[in-house]
């Protein structure tokens, strides 16, 4: 049985290193800033190497700075350990559980596990993903991609610092002496294979407080298309322009987002625009020339995004010859991150500790909204996650919680699947 | 009868002070980048006066900068000057023509009277007014505003350049000797009293060549409103949170845009975003948690562009309530500019001229669709203004062309409507 308040305070106690945006009075009432790689990242990365190494692991760091810490079994096995894997990046302004708690919630299982004398047959052990977020080097999931394969490591190490085009990823790996030397890979020979992935996470979404649930077990990850739209028009004077000679970028883009979130409705799918753009020298006065805006469309089934997409354009080829005298529009494919299903066997390790913990009427199949490493990991091993709900659904935001109580109940959920996998 | 190469190549080697945006290979192939006040504005500005006073005018300065050109007329009467008025600021990416063809046309018409010996009854003369454009302070039609006491003075002189908070609109007048000491007013005690405003611009609008004509006969100018609307919802991770658990207010504000425009439509008005702001840590996969966006509406009764925003923010209260959880909006109204109507006789002299000139067939009656300075100097002068055609109604770019022909011509009704409006 994990040690819930010395999850919590550990927790806390190491999101010191990048506490920000503070919201109330609590010592803990504060979000988090600690980007990828900067002095606070390197700081509890340290810390970390050192908890790990107090309990008997031993540590290996790839060539983009993933941290490795494992446990031996009993049985002494030359198989690949199964890990317990999250990240300790955190947002520009996030909160202190998205990453983090399935961090600490793994580094209190091996305390756990070391305290009461108890050992797996096979190794255990748990990885940080370097820049999951993809916030200060703008690639999320951006380890467990390379590792996966999907992403270059050239190109991933050639990722600038959104604020400064002169630090790259690799330039803060050096500095920092988290350039390790094994190959940022799942190849036995070269890198750093995985016989089993286990995530935590909080679900950042509101399905399971919204339904009263304390334990999601994640079956899989729905597929998402990131596009980027350019829409094209011309500049002409609001005052002195009839609609009927307008070219009006702005307009068309309004009815694009409008269109595009009624089609994914329709289809029971996520459409969604974060980012719209106009010229930095627009004015009130003039239509603008032309207008960027962001799509994310999301559906467990690849076949739907597709669908979404593939209405969605046609239906922005009407809009463009709607109003005046007409737009024109191109666009990019930027993240192309196809529905994955997880691991059946760890799955259902899964079910089999949310059973015994919380029962049938507290636990739900879910499939992750969002991406995460495990997204990656489930590409070369068996991989599944743990959703644990916080408070309304919040995520990203400096205010998002999760109660002690869920912290406990994930953390020793994740244990028991574990524990449930390495038998099996 | 005006000498027309003499005011192209006025215009054009005076368009060196400021000249920016190279379009084409033509020395005359750049638009325009000379903000009030700038130091190519200072030495137009020095330019201008020197060759008013070669041709024995008197020139007088206001508070705001307004630099006033007289030629004595035969009666030696004191009634204030019949006034040729318009601007040499630009936009920053403005062109040659808008402001600078009036300023220009009314020099040579003084040139022309000089070398022909011709004289008016009444003293006529020339007005610059500072800061027409409101791009680099940013207050639009701001001198003549302040001419007419609509805006307050202390407000004006304290405008901020929009790249520099350091930077006043007053200490960029001390700093040019552009401080005067007349008060900037209509009133014959202590500042400028004008007889009359007559203004040549170029149209900035399709109306003029959609119809083939070549002289507009401006009656008036429609009324206009500018608001920013700013809709408040909730950030939201676009790939966990549900359609029905958001609050996304740029789903909403494009709904709005839609909207408005189709509600200004019905009404015949004109409805236009220029600007749409989501902050600046928005990304793509986070509904936004606020959105602001301009909102233009025009049209030439004061009482459609109000019943064109009662049922904007009618729509906008159903759009609010639409999708997911809702959002919130509130607005500020930023410029409120009501329909003006042109003097009866002003008109007429134009009118007058144009028939002269270019008969019905190629003249027409219309509403400014912008403002300009004599939508002001018509509330304390009998006022009126001529427009001439501008290429595909380009305005506020580089590529802004009026031709050589349509440059005399305009400056020909001009003269002749002045002389006109000096006889009756
Ligand atoms: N967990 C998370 O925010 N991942 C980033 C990629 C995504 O938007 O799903
Ligand atoms: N001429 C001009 O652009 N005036 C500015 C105010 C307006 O938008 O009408």
């Amino acid at each position: 049985k994990i040690n819930s308040e010395r999850l919590w305070n550990t927790l806390h106690e190491t999101c010191e290193w990048g506490a920000d945006h503070r919201y109330g009075e609590n010592p803990t009432d504060t979000g988090m800033a600690r980007l990828t790689l900067n002095d606070d990242d390197a700081c509890v990365r340290r810390w970390f190497a050192a908890e790990v190494q107090k309990l008997g692991c031993s540590l290996s760091v790839d060539q983009m700075g993933n941290m490795f810490a494992r446990q031996s079994g009993r049985l002494n096995s030359a198989a690949p350990m199964i890990a317990m894997g999250s990240h300790l990046d955190t947002q520009p302004r996030g909160g202190r559980y998205d990453g983090i708690l399935g961090i600490m919630a793994a580094l209190e299982i091996l305390r756990t596990m070391k305290e009461s004398g108890f050992q797996t047959n096979y190794d255990v052990g748990v990885v940080n993903w370097t820049n999951e977020e993809g916030a200060r080097f703008p690639k999320s999931m951006c380890s467990s991609g390379v590792w996966a394969g999907a992403i270059p490591i050239e190109k991933a190490w050639d990722l600038r610092d959104i604020h400064d085009p002169n630090v790259t990823l690799r330039s803060e790996l050096e500095r920092h002496g988290y350039l390790g030397d094994i190959a940022c890979s799942s190849d036995p020979a070269t890198g750093y294979p995985l016989g089993a992935h286990f995530e935590l996470h909080i679900e950042q979404g509101p399905i399971l407080p919204g339904n009263n649930r304390s334990i999601g077990v994640v079956q899989g990850a729905q597929g998402y298309r990131w596009l980027t739209m350019t829409v094209h028009g011309k500049d002409a004077h609001t005052g002195t322009t009839p609609f009927s000679a307008r070219q009006d970028p702005l307009l068309a883009s309004s009815r694009m987002i409008a269109a595009s979130h009624d089609i994914a409705k329709r289809h029971d799918a996520l459409a969604s625009t974060g980012i719209i753009r106009v010229p930095s020298n627009a004015s009130t006065n003039t239509v603008s020339s032309q207008v960027t805006f962001t799509l994310d469309i999301r559906h467990p089934q690849d076949s739907v995004v597709h669908a979404v997409q593939d209405e969605c354009l046609k239906a922005f080829e009407a809009i463009a010859l709607q109003d005046g005298k007409g737009v024109s529009f191109d666009w990019t494919l930027d993240t192309d991150s196809p529905a994955v299903k997880f691991d059946e066997n760890c799955v259902a390790s899964i079910q089999a500790a949310a059973d015994g913990l919380v029962g049938r009427e507290k636990s739900m199949l879910l499939t992750s909204g969002a991406g995460h490493d495990t997204v990656y990991t489930s590409k070369h091993c068996p991989s599944a996650m743990i959703f644990v709900p916080c408070l309304d659904g919040v995520s990203h935001h400096p205010t998002e919680y999760c109660s002690p109580q869920d912290c406990a109940l994930g953390t020793q959920a994740l244990l028991e699947a574990v524990v449930h996998y390495d038998q099996f």
